[in-house]
């Protein structure tokens, strides 16, 4: 069986960090015999903006839909277009059209990774967070009146669905059943956000009822950052809405210091359409073209891409792979951000031949 | 001239550091001659809530509107009456009806209180969070269609007006102005929240006219909260929405381990009606009746009040009081979330001993 993987690198060090990605990628499909059939796209990203007045061709739904995943280096650049304009002309959209309604992002204390939080070791921090992926705080809806005057009023809407919720409910409570410590945490702030958060809350508990084991707790959204940091290991699965989910989703591996080597995975449980596999960097223009950007990151997508196309030994094999070249911790293969001196191909080279 | 004070003790903890903020409050104001007439009210709180089935007589407006300040303990008792009705049948309706559009949050690293980040000292970590607190996110504008069933969807509008933003986006840069650094952070998330928040952008950029001497950034709420862990020395003066400034007004203190300790001021600037002092930590039902509460976030937020009544003075003479006795960290003192095995009143009393 041949996975079709669409292959779409995007701005800036997506470029640098994707052909390391790539090499992993191959690496894993070698060993263990993975059939797997790379396209390469030059869109979503700014460039083709700039030549094109538009972020993606008009029939992108048509060229991308019938492969198994697209695996995605990172999008933006604002110098040439502004970020609401590239992310809602590319990813957004990919998120939104392909229904990839779960985000799911690990945090995880990694071996030779600075933690900025002290007195933490590898063990002691590894969760998941859930982010619903398609409504909630990512509208389009709502607009402008008295524009360009002292009157002027804008209006956005929060929009969430029973059947958006539950979905995502459903996953992170299969997700938290799955795990040893069968726990879920829910991200609400029903006591401020008093129309759709407390409806929030009700779905966790009609939820509840379904998941006799799982144990459930929820915190307001403030203090529930707070507790990211200080105490990371209160937390197994953190289930959250669209913005929750964003802002959990960067501070968590922020804690685990691993905010430049996260991965994140936007799926359609389904498989009615590919679901997208993405650093959760961006695109870094401050360090793009220095060959210096940590390929972890895309390394790690591509290892829950094949954990999502049924692959789960081969994933496996490349977190090993690059926690054994983390251990190792030689300054000549680790790049800058990881107290090294070597670069985005030192560094993926190094894990892949660890495959 | 005589200051006349609204005392609120709310509910749990609120009712055990009232008496330590006060006692603090009554030093300083002895020893600077300050003339304070404190008056007490046992409503917005849950107890009253069960007596009378509303947080607050239908005249509380009237009763309190005339006061200079107002100095609240804390609120909430989620077993007793749900958090989004006791919160907006009080302090929420008193940030709105008062107009107290500023919500200040100072983020200090204090001798003697242990962060949760490493490698910090005191010094390397003093900012404040300046949190619109009246419109935005917090609206009571929506509802659901369908409800009960499984179309159900549910709206909540976020509404931002220029009237709104500019002036707690003036009162920040006045803030940043005055301070040695004059540095500004705006919180954002233009590239995902793309109706509201590329028009904060647009609000900042005109103010930043106006301020030349103000160097400003601006970073995604993802993103910045991961700051406030990994660089949050970077930061002098934060501006934020409701929302935003709700999370990082609890995320910031979190990372100087201060989130028991933390004050906050709900400010009206023109003095039209009175501001408001509180603790940034809640009711704490977990802990209260056990008079073991760390009252330095009652008392801390009575020296935000006085330097609010123009009594710079004293409200200094309060904050080197607790940082002293921090610095001497007697076991006997300190509360137990500070590492003593003393009570609210031991570590209330040592302060004002010191004042
Ligand atoms: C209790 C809650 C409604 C409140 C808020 O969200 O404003 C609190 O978190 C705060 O920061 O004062
Ligand atoms: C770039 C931005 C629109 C995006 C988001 O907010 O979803 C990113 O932060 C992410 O988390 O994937």
């Amino acid at each position: 069986m041949t996975h079709r993987i669409a292959v779409i690198p995007g701005d800036g060090i997506g470029n640098e960090v994707m052909p390391e990605g790539l090499r992993a990628l191959e690496a894993a499909a070698k060993r263990f015999d993975i059939d797997l059939e790379l396209t390469h796209f030059d869109f979503a990203c700014c460039d083709y903006y700039e030549k094109h007045g538009k972020m993606m061709p008009d029939d992108w739904f048509e060229q991308l839909k019938d492969f198994d995943a697209i695996f995605y280096g990172a999008v933006g650049w604002p110098e040439k277009v502004p970020d609401h304009i590239s992310l809602w002309g590319s990813l957004l959209q990919f998120r939104r059209q392909f229904d990839q309604y779960i985000n799911l992002r690990p945090c995880k204390l990694l071996p030779g990774i600075k933690s900025p939080l002290a007195d933490r070791k590898p063990g002691d921090i590894d969760f998941y967070v859930v982010r619903e992926n398609t409504e909630g705080e990512y509208s389009s809806v709502g607009g402008k009146m008295f524009e360009g005057t002292e009157r002027e009023v804008v209006i956005q809407e929060t929009v969430m669905t029973r059947y958006g919720t539950d979905r995502v409910l459903k996953f992170a409570f299969d997700l938290a059943q799955s795990r040893p410590r069968k726990k879920l945490t829910s991200a609400t702030k029903s006591n401020g956000i008093a129309i759709t958060m407390p409806w929030w809350d009700e779905r966790v508990v009609a939820m509840t009822g379904h998941y006799p084991e799982v144990s459930v707790d929820k915190f307001h959204i403030d203090i529930l950052t707070a507790n990211f940091v200080m105490h990371p290991d209160w937390f197994d699965v953190v289930v959250a809405s669209n913005l929750f989910g964003d802002i959990l989703s960067d501070l968590g591996p922020a804690c685990t210091g691993t905010i430049g080597v996260a991965p994140s995975a936007n799926i359609n449980p389904e498989g009615t359409f590919p679901s997208l596999f993405e650093p959760v960097h961006g695109s870094a223009p401050d360090i793009a073209g220095k060959s210096i950007a940590n390929p972890i990151g895309q390394i790690w997508s591509g290892a829950m891409m094949l954990e999502h196309l049924g692959h789960a030994d081969a994933a496996k094999a490349i977190v090993d792979a690059f926690e054994a070249v983390l251990t190792e911790a030689d300054p000549a293969v680790l790049t800058p951000d990881v107290g090294g001196q070597g670069s985005t191909k030192t560094l993926g080279e190094a894990i892949a031949r660890r495959i």
